[in-house]
């Protein structure tokens, strides 16, 4: 250890000699001022290079391959794309059961739901099972994440419904609303897989948080709100096709006296309540996930044989009556490759994989955080768009990663993707045996699953501590969820992404800045709106920006600037100080400037060299000292006027303060 | 002066205190660490006042309204919208002679222009006087801007006769053509007026320095290339309209053996010799600027006569014939307010006033920088928007700033806006008394003098600067400049905006990240990379975070740090040093967080305490230290575990690290 320098001893020796340096026999302050440094001149193609390294190569995908042999790249380069072939060799017995438990669970949590939502994208049902059969297995070799569960989710199938039937209506052209459906699906894959190869999986960041939050919340009610057709049994076909909370209510409303179907609604209400008591049970003790988790199927058992025993549907409880035997049949042929539909489908597919993308993601990173893997967020959404693409040729709709399932899945005990084709096999096998069997499942179970399944969705916590924590924040997830639940799904979705935008582009263009203060006791100069107590230093406004100077900001920094300048002159009128003579600019945050950066501090200059201030900058970064001097700035202000540290900027004023009366 | 105290001396006396209380006399470091300030809590409409105000109103333009009496106010309101009623009080002899012969030369310079500008947007050449007539009048009553010249300008000319003529055919239909470019003028106006009193002017700053220098200079490019056929006398109907490179030198080349025309091209040459010797000699020397400004009038004035004695104009030469006499007719009623053009009108105008907003407000800023006055940009804005709009009920065509005819007003002496108000005297006087003159005008010397002018908005020098700057700011600077010269305008405005947005992207979600070591004989800590002798603390490994961390971020921060992490684990591997056991974040950059970021940190928290590292902060500001604590992550990872400065946090981890072998 004796390499090794306490850092504080080192204090100690360093602050002495700094100030035996700073000031000589007669008293007056000499500096020896530490030089800023000037970064050795990259060549523009390294420089280009980690520029794009760091804009689309951020996590450094090809780090395994350095140092291997050429076989041995090309391996990892099939493993890199089927993460199952790696993984696969370490599988044991006791991941195999750990995966099968969660694989089963899952299963009977997916089937009635699959159901449910494929109704709520307008299709049949047995194309929200096909959906559940496919798209696991594709996502199982070339996916990463361990704990996600594939399938059809609420707010993609209710986005997807709205989209389509916006187009073609569902009951009128089911066959061409089918084939738009496959089209939308192959072109929500295309879109995740191109983001992913093309390493522009970043751009499902601008979806912030809080607007996903409100969106979700939305989503959930509008979805609900679509639930009470079925769970009121009302058979009216005038009920409006629209999805906002004000139509939905009215169209409920009228049909009160004469649609509502009392049978129906015992049945809902007494399995919604047995579905929330189960929910309510798997929240209290983590012990029991499995009762919520299995308790939509139980709910199916049971009320199928309770119709088909007191054949309730005779009395007006309307019935699923028939979903189609046998696995998916290919439906490469039904994509529109051509005719007006081609760019319908297109457009939709491009929103919908999107949001399926932000959903799936946002799951992948959760887990994988609390089991603390890596995922590589690109690489996943090739799997996805891969996983889709082949779905929409085998009759699926578009599938995500579903958040209650993919809970249920880690908290049975998920070990590997298995889990997904173990779900996968028992859908085949219900497909394949057991689709009769739904015959008599009255739908009203289903609208209570979903109901039950989507309330979840409702995040009030997330939405207090956005409260708590970002009152901007808190508008984005508010004008989401309003325009979802008010207007509609796409208009809330366009609120949400707008809202991100606008709070981006404030970000940029109004960036923070802060006159600074000498932190007592200290040579620690800091914001004196943070620290009251810290004193400014007479005759000396020190301004911190806080971001890069890009054309975006320059402009207001300039301005900015000067009014922090206009409001210190006003301040010193009334208090008789000393006058300001020195504008010490902070550029520590300032991590870039481009030509409209240095415009804008050229400018400043002028503006205090009319006012008789100098202008003095301190600790500007290796990219910004770079600029400074290519553009000859340096130069032109003057290079004894750039220090390392704010408190050598002000050491280097004070002495000529002194000499001033 | 006796309450001011030295910095420097203060800072030998604190360092020494700093030094005793750091080590008690056991000569261990027991640390009395300056806490963390947070700062009051604000009450809500505070806060979110704070945060308008900076957004909107962050030039604070009701400042001076403070502390009136009521009717000081309404007399301070009504000067805000009409500056001239304060200047004009302080309205001497001295500045009208500065005024009238600026205002004399402009209007020399700006009469043949506006001729050929008109010819540009394929507008009949009176409608090119009528807009250097009322839209000066109103700017000089609204505009708060001492220099700008109003009027006519090439690029915005360029941009509205291409926008239009793929709406209307000019040569056909141009009663049509005429309404809907009043149209589009109304519309800019609006566009204009909108912005400014919504006080959304900072939206103009989204279009990037660099874009500009490449738009202009590509719509140089292609304006001049426009001219050649006037320059060079071609008469082929079959004159390709579009306005690529390559179309136009195809058809230039293609009419070489018949079409051009010597004597056209005899008198264009001569005097475009003599407009650049001109240009040239009011270079070299700023006295002579008034040699380029009349050297225009002069040529047209000798051509004129040239051709009236020769008749050239029965040898081919092509002339101007006819400029209607008299001034502006009303055009109210010629305003498309319904109908298929009313949209159409809209969309034009919407683009032609935030490119003619961009250029004003440009000029405006930069001659307020070089006289080091105030301009209120929003007010710019509502001033030109309402010239704008007044100008379109009056068959005026979108005018705006011309940078050359500012720069001759500044070089000539201008003092207010009463130049403009003579300059529009003049045009005036011309319209009534001087159009017949103008008939025998060869339009080889429109041509020669819009070549002339427009080649100074080449600007190669700024092109160089931005190159050395930035390189990325190049790639927007040439995109949009091919944009313009090899497609057209409108893709090269596309070009420039898209290549800005993404910069504004690029910087939000790839934000600088550095290592900290400490600079010698200092407690400063600094990035490693821009001085390579800052030594790094073993067993401390400090990143410094520079931008806020908002959800467009967040993942890729957190990413970054662990990513730092892993490359300082591989190189402490090789080396035997002491494992990373401390990872200190510089929060000083970090200006604001949101709920994504906080995730992020709580996420890299939990990552890092699975490798048993502690996470320290350093120098959280006000915002972010509020956040902290409102979201609970502050007492999460401990409040003892927030320093100051980064010299604190290390100094307290360095203890824990001498005690480890």
């Amino acid at each position: 250890m004796s390499s090794m320098v306490l850092p504080a001893t080192e204090n100690l020796l360093e602050t002495r000699e700094i100030n035996e340096r700073s000031f000589s026999s007669d008293g007056k302050a000499h500096h020896q001022i530490y030089k800023v440094g000037i970064p050795p001149k990259q060549n523009l193609f390294n420089e280009f290079k980690a520029t794009i390294k760091e804009a689309f190569f951020a996590d450094e995908p090809l780090r395994h391959f350095k140092d291997q042999t050429k076989l041995r790249k090309l391996v990892l380069g099939i493993e890199a794309i089927f993460p199952i072939l790696s993984w696969c060799r370490a599988y044991n017995l006791k991941k195999f059961r750990g995966d099968i438990i969660s694989g089963l669970t899952i299963a009977s949590l997916c089937i009635p739901q699959d159901i449910g939502y494929a109704k709520l994208a307008h299709l049949d049902p047995q194309y929200g099972l096909y959906s559940s059969f496919v798209p696991p297995l594709i996502y199982a070799i070339m996916g990463s994440s361990r704990d996600i569960a594939i399938g059809p989710v609420a707010v993609v199938s209710l986005l997807l419904g709205t989209l389509l039937s916006d187009e073609i209506d569902p009951t009128k052209q089911p066959e061409e609303y089918r084939r738009l459906a496959f089209t939308a699906t192959f072109f929500a894959g295309i879109t995740q897989a191109t983001l992913g190869i093309c390493r522009l999986g970043f751009l499902i960041d601008f979806l912030s948080h809080a607007a996903i939050v409100g969106f979700m919340g939305g989503a959930a009610i509008t979805i609900a709100l679509q639930q009470l057709k079925g769970f009121l049994g009302i058979k009216s076909k005038n009920f409006t096709t629209k999805t906002d909370i004000i139509s939905v209510m009215k169209s409920i409303f009228k049909t009160a006296h004469h649609g509502w179907n009392w049978q129906t609604i015992l049945i809902g209400a007494s399995f919604l309540g047995f579905l929330l008591a189960a929910k309510f049970i798997g929240k209290k003790n983590r012990k029991y996930f499995w009762v919520p988790a299995i308790a939509p199927l139980i709910s199916v058992v049971l009320s199928t044989f309770f119709v088909f025993i007191t054949r309730a549907d005779k009395h007006g409880v309307d019935i699923v009556r028939n979903i189609e035997k046998g696995i998916n049949p290919s439906s490469v042929d039904k994509i529109y490759f051509s005719g007006e539909y081609l760019s319908k489908g297109f457009k939709i597919g491009v929103v919908a994989g999107l949001v399926a993308l932000t959903e799936a993601v946002a799951i992948g990173r959760t887990f994988a955080a609390m089991k603390d893997y890596q995922l590589d967020g690109n690489k996943e959404m090739v799997a996805l768009g891969a996983m889709n693409v082949v779905g929409s040729m085998t009759s699926c709709y578009v599938a995500t990663g579903s958040f209650s399932r993919s809970a249920v899945n880690f908290m049975a005990g998920c070990q590997t993707a298995v889990s997904n084709i173990v779900m996968s096999i028992v859908v085949v096998l219900t497909l394949l045996f057991l689709t009769p069997l739904f015959k008599y499942t009255p739908n009203a179970i289903l609208a209570a699953i979903i109901i039950s399944a989507v309330i979840s969705l409702i995040d009030f916590e997330a939405a207090i501590l956005i409260w708590k924590i970002d009152k901007f924040d808190f508008i984005a997830c508010m004008g989401a969820f309003f325009g979802v639940v008010f207007i509609s799904v796409e208009i809330g979705l366009l609120i949400a992404v707008a809202i991100s935008f606008a709070k981006i582009l404030l970000q940029v263009t109004r960036p923070r800045t802060a006159t600074l203060g000498k932190i007592p006791r200290t040579s620690v100069y800091r914001n004196t709106q943070q620290y009251p107590e810290a004193t400014k230093v007479p005759g000396v406004l020190i301004v911190r920006v806080d971001s890069a100077i890009y054309f975006s900001n320059s402009n207001y920094v300039k301005e900015r600037i000067l009014r922090w300048l206009i409001d210190e002159e006003e301040q010193v009128k009334g208090d008789y100080q000393t006058k300001v003579q020195f504008l010490i600019v902070e550029m520590s945050p300032v991590t870039d400037i481009d030509t409209s950066g240095i415009h804008a501090l050229e400018e400043l200059y002028r503006s205090l060299q009319k006012k008789s201030i100098e202008l003095v900058l301190a600790n500007p970064g290796p990219v910004v000292i770079d600029k400074l001097y290519t553009s000859n700035f340096a130069n032109f202000i003057g290079e004894d006027k750039i220090f390392l540290t704010v408190a050598d900027a002000v050491a280097s004023c004070a002495p000529k303060m002194a000499e001033d009366p």
